[in-house]
């Protein structure tokens, strides 16, 4: 099965990328800019036997289908600020016969629209796969453990919290679904694999946790006390509002990472139920056999200094 | 089991009035509007059994409120003009406890957006619903019967025949989902009593037919040799764009037949096929022992006078 995968340099790529290479059964083209050739984490997937393809997804359409002949399986993992650069693509996947596409959704369960900005822009590609008639799998995997994480008082954490998650939304007893990121491949890996999952949504988590449950659980791991700093519904939504106004090229993540928390942390979307009544079906029901990476022992990773920070290298798109 | 119908005067909402009323396991209330309660269509239904309601779906959304307290199914079939209505409804329904939402559907398998205006306002309308997370289901029944059938040299189907349908688009052997309106409310009666189709998509229809064999059908049954003129893809084309330009009463109404057209006709969307792949169940598959009334029968019954012509009644919305 050739797959070729879009962003492999992300987080979310990164993890299939890994995960599709350990399996072992699958061939796989890596669209990159041709700018981003050399950079050292492509060169590092071409050694471990990826194919890097030049592609340029502001180029004409029609040069985008000879790179997709012969391949059965598109993963998109872009940068969330180019998600509207998936259409041509999906149409030129379409044109070479792709089989299956999967566009970048990789995200916690939400409403399909009116409550988070890049929810709404990832049901525009969607709806788009559908009008042409292409088939699709979409995957859904919650919050990753690697941004569930406060930090904790002697800042023995410091190195591996990005988003310092240091309010808890609502009364903190909303459950969200959670996954590590280096799990996200494993998942796809089986997926991709599965007649069972095409023209589906796949909802594929590992735990549900409540943010007081995960401050419960890193004050018994660490021994340490946190204070417990709570954010209303109203504190947020004026967060979100405010943020709508602002500029720059950060202003638009700080957006969706607001949107985000008030939908998981107040909406309460980011649970199996939901997925279910939306459609999806559950990974854990698929594959009963793939045991996640359990969140306390990743936590117990952090705590022993073995963690990384997600998104280092991060600029804006 | 308390039923709550929306548009009980209408094509499709009549048929489903029919069917609940002969199944004799429903309690049902129709909803309309105050000036509307001594039409004569509310009084007959109101003398087989059915409470006639006020409602204003102009007014406040809370009145509504108490309007839908114990009713456990409510079933819109509201004029496709008034589709946006149906969100306070909604609201009041979530409010209420309501079990099952069954928004204005009822048509031909179409893409969630981009193709069909119609259907672009039912997906605000779902959208909306899932925002909500009100229990819901979607039920499409295809292209009916009643509009399926073009005129004979004779004249003998004139008084049955709407819009008359004179034209075959494209090559004319684009195979269309159709089904006697009749049959409608006998699907709605089973799927609103099966809790496998809540939450769900359902393609109810009866028969796949293309136009060129229905002409050839007519052929056969009348003994009169039919006209058979085609119009392309770039002609219906060109009829939206104008017909887009249009104002008055009917100018929308003429844009969304003709956008039916493009995607039955041409597009090829009404379907099983594609039900499927955008994740419908067919109730074919939940109900193999309804018979639907066969589009033959439905022919001979025209060609022995005993049809109606469809939206009679019919004034602009």
């Amino acid at each position: 099965m050739k797959v070729a995968l879009i962003g492999a340099s992300g987080e979310t790529g990164g993890s299939i990328a890994n995960a599709l290479l350990e399996s072992g059964t699958f061939e796989i083209i890596s669209l990159v800019r041709e700018s981003s050739l050399t950079k050292p984490i492509n060169v590092e997937l071409q050694k471990k036997g990826v194919t890097l393809v030049p592609v340029d997804l502001n180029g004409p359409e029609e040069a985008l289908v000879p790179v997709l002949a012969g391949v059965d399986v598109v993963i998109s993992a872009i940068d969330a600020g180019l998600l509207l650069k998936q259409i041509p693509l999906a149409n030129a996947a379409k044109a070479a016969g792709v089989r299956r596409f999967i566009p970048c959704s990789w995200a916690t369960v939400a409403p399909p629209a009116g409550v988070m900005e890049l929810r709404d822009a990832k049901e525009e590609v969607i709806n788009h796969i559908k009008k042409i008639k292409l088939p699709y799998t979409i995957i859904d995997v919650g919050w990753w453990y690697q941004i569930s994480v406060p930090r904790v008082p002697s800042g023995r954490l410091d190195y591996a919290v990005m988003m310092p998650s240091d309010t808890i939304i609502g009364d903190g007893n909303t459950l969200s679904a959670r996954t590590d990121v280096r799990d996200i491949g494993r998942f796809v890996a089986r997926i991709i694999a599965d007649p069972r999952t095409l023209n589906k949504y796949v909802f594929a988590y590992n735990e549900l946790w409540s943010q007081n449950q995960i401050y419960d659980l890193l004050e018994k791991l660490s021994g340490e006390k946190l204070e417990r700093q709570y954010e209303s519904e109203a504190q947020l939504l004026d967060q979100i509002a405010s943020a709508k106004k602002e500029t720059g090229p950060w202003a638009k993540i700080k957006v969706w990472s607001l949107e985000y928390r008030h939908s998981w942390g107040i909406r309460g979307d980011n649970v199996p139920e939901y997925a279910t009544y939306l459609g999806y079906v559950d990974a854990k029901e698929l594959y009963p056999d793939l045991k996640g990476i359990s969140f306390e022992d990743f936590v117990k990773e952090l705590l022993d200094g073995k963690g990384n920070l997600p998104y280092k290298n991060k600029t804006p798109p």
